[in-house]
């Protein structure tokens, strides 16, 4: 697989800024992605219960798929010989794959860190596996994805000060052993790097001053969202997103809600992702804009009316939240497939309307609207 | 619900015959449906992981709904309140609904039999319920279904003469009482009959004799497909097809394979349903133009070849065999309706092709080519 040189690769261009928060455009390998943007999470080489046609009509401009999954089944090389992802997958616009990283260190007693990498066994058949950051670097090149991510240590919540310290400068040697088993643009393939820190400010500083030298296309913020409090979480955010590189691409890693998305822009965060609205549309727990809804609530059985009068998307154009709520009591898998459009659609229009209200200069009333919307006690399942 | 009155509703026209096959429309309340056909079983007021959109591009023209499953869930009562399953599941084209005898009676411990009806506990809540010919009617009315099918006792495989031949007489009562209460073309809602009489060949046709004098808009063979061997069941549908009336559409219920489909186009059947393409997709078996594909197997783990390359279906002309065995293995939801809706073209398609082959006077030589590509030996799957 030898991919067309495409100009600009890699280029990232703020057109507007409106506060801390930006508007921008990144040139990849399979099309520009513009800026702040969702990306829905493919774990196995498919969003759950979509197809890349729903994926379309959502507005989808960039996937995620998972190196860890994706090396185990089908397997990166077989991936390799199938002209990688996107043609496996037919998915033609841009993908972004995780390091693997996340899902190993996920896998607290089957796993052995060494300073070469990350001995685990699989979750599907407990085989013994290594990821080094060469390796992962090579599995990523196979799959073909058109942005990398390096191999870092996610440290979770309650680490204390002394590991997270020593883990950090682990995510440092890595960073730099992954950029120099992928020099930059090679295959036409971008690399972000990932700075870690867990919640000591300082740490976190340390790890962006080292990362910042090496040459990375954007930078993505690790290790937020692993268990701590949602002021917790904001008073790092807050901290350390401005601190980020203003000229690359800054990347909030499987984050989150509505309102977790809405403050990463409003300090300054580009991209996001995360498995909530397909996991959440598979429980029955819809976003609207009106708040969320619990689509297995009796409250529905009789409710004639649209999921989300606001919304365009097939199911909400389509069915009744009775239809819907049928689907779900009565176990069809046709619920799924609905919910997870509409809740896709839902976090893809958020980006958008972020990305318009940014130009417009008029972020902060959007994150005053939605803060509203997404009170508890303003929920239409209150 | 007061539909709109439709011209020639019930008018059935056969254009072409080619053998005992025969090329005919019938007109229903929401649209002609072209015969021979097959429809897709839509058992609880949902396709299995199949949405409208994903039906019609599968070019169905009518498909069927449950009678016992849509009482217990959502209810007619409000199915009824929201405009009947068409208006629910957003679905404008022809609905056929079975009376829910066919269900109960696989309900064998949970029943009880009387002249008056049938009692039956519910498989969701072990609820107490009565199913009388008038209760029957009453709920499909509720359902709003084009085509509606009297209540039956559908005798099991093995059952003896004297029990066939009492059953079949109160199959005959229940149809006259189910006529009674459903007057002919209310509610713009057409009524079929079924005829009974296990595998006995002078009980089949006692059946029919004592059906063929009821006003029916058409006629439906029951209780075959229930245990018997292939020879046993093309033996008795080539004995009993050819005797239903002429003038109306023959429904075989619950049929079947392309071959038995074929074999009930051959002897002058109008229409199917079977789960068997959404069923088998679910396992992984698919329909092809080759044979059937197990996708599953290992062989495809590399095969970049469409599934079916005369196949049209968005399944097809998108994605690969090896792709589609990644996500069967994987078991990714987006295998359901890919599947899905390739067994629910190819069986749609095989329709088409058998109303194109009568009216082209080479339908024996149609059937003489599936019959190479279902035999066994011949399929890609050996």
């Amino acid at each position: 697989m030898s991919p067309r040189p495409v100009e600009n690769l890699g280029r990232f261009t703020i057109t507007h800024t409106d506060g801390l928060a930006r508007r921008a455009s990144l040139v990849t390998g399979h099309g520009v992605v513009q800026t702040p943007i969702f990306m829905p999470v493919g774990t196995q080489g498919s969003v759950k219960a979509l197809a890349p046609d729903d994926l379309t009509a959502a507005g989808a401009q960039i996937i995620l798929g998972n190196t860890y999954h994706l090396y185990l089944r089908p397997g990166d090389d077989l991936l390799a010989r199938h002209g990688g992802l996107h043609h496996f997958a037919n998915w033609t616009k841009p993908i972004l794959t995780d390091s693997g990283g996340f899902q190993v260190f996920s896998l607290k007693d089957i796993r052995k860190l060494s300073e070469d990498g990350v001995e685990f066994r699989s979750h599907i058949d407990g085989s013994k596996h290594f990821f080094s950051p060469e390796k992962v670097m090579s599995i990523q090149n196979n799959i073909g994805s058109d942005i990398m991510m390096v191999l870092d240590e996610c440290v979770g919540y309650g680490a204390d000060y002394d590991y997270t310290a020593k883990s950090l400068e682990l995510t440092t040697r890595w960073a730099k052993r992954c950029r120099a088993a992928h020099p930059k643009h090679k295959n036409g393939q971008l690399l972000f790097g990932i700075t870690q820190g867990g919640f000591f400010k300082d740490l976190r500083e340390r790890s962006l001053e080292q990362l910042t030298p090496i040459d990375f296309d954007g930078f993505a913020i690790g290790g937020l969202s692993v268990g701590e409090s949602i002021p917790e979480m904001y008073d790092m955010l807050a901290h350390i997103a401005p601190m980020l590189p203003a000229d690359r691409p800054r990347y909030l890693m499987g984050v989150g809600t509505p309102m977790d998305i809405l403050t990463g822009i409003e300090n300054g965060v580009d991209m996001f992702d995360c498995v909530l609205p397909t996991r959440n549309a598979r429980n029955g727990t819809l976003y609207t804009s009106r708040g969320k809804v619990n689509i297995r609530r009796a409250e529905y059985r009789e409710d004639d009316s649209p999921l989300d009068p606001d919304c365009g998307c097939y199911t909400c154009r389509t069915f009744s939240r009775a239809y819907l709520r049928h689907l779900y009591v009565a176990q069809e898998l046709l619920s799924y497939r609905l919910n997870s459009l509409h809740n896709i659609t839902f976090f893809l229009d958020l980006a958008a309307k972020a990305r318009k209200a940014i130009e417009e200069g008029r972020f902060a009333k959007l994150k005053a609207h939605y803060m509203e919307v997404f009170t508890p006690g303003a929920t239409e399942a209150a």
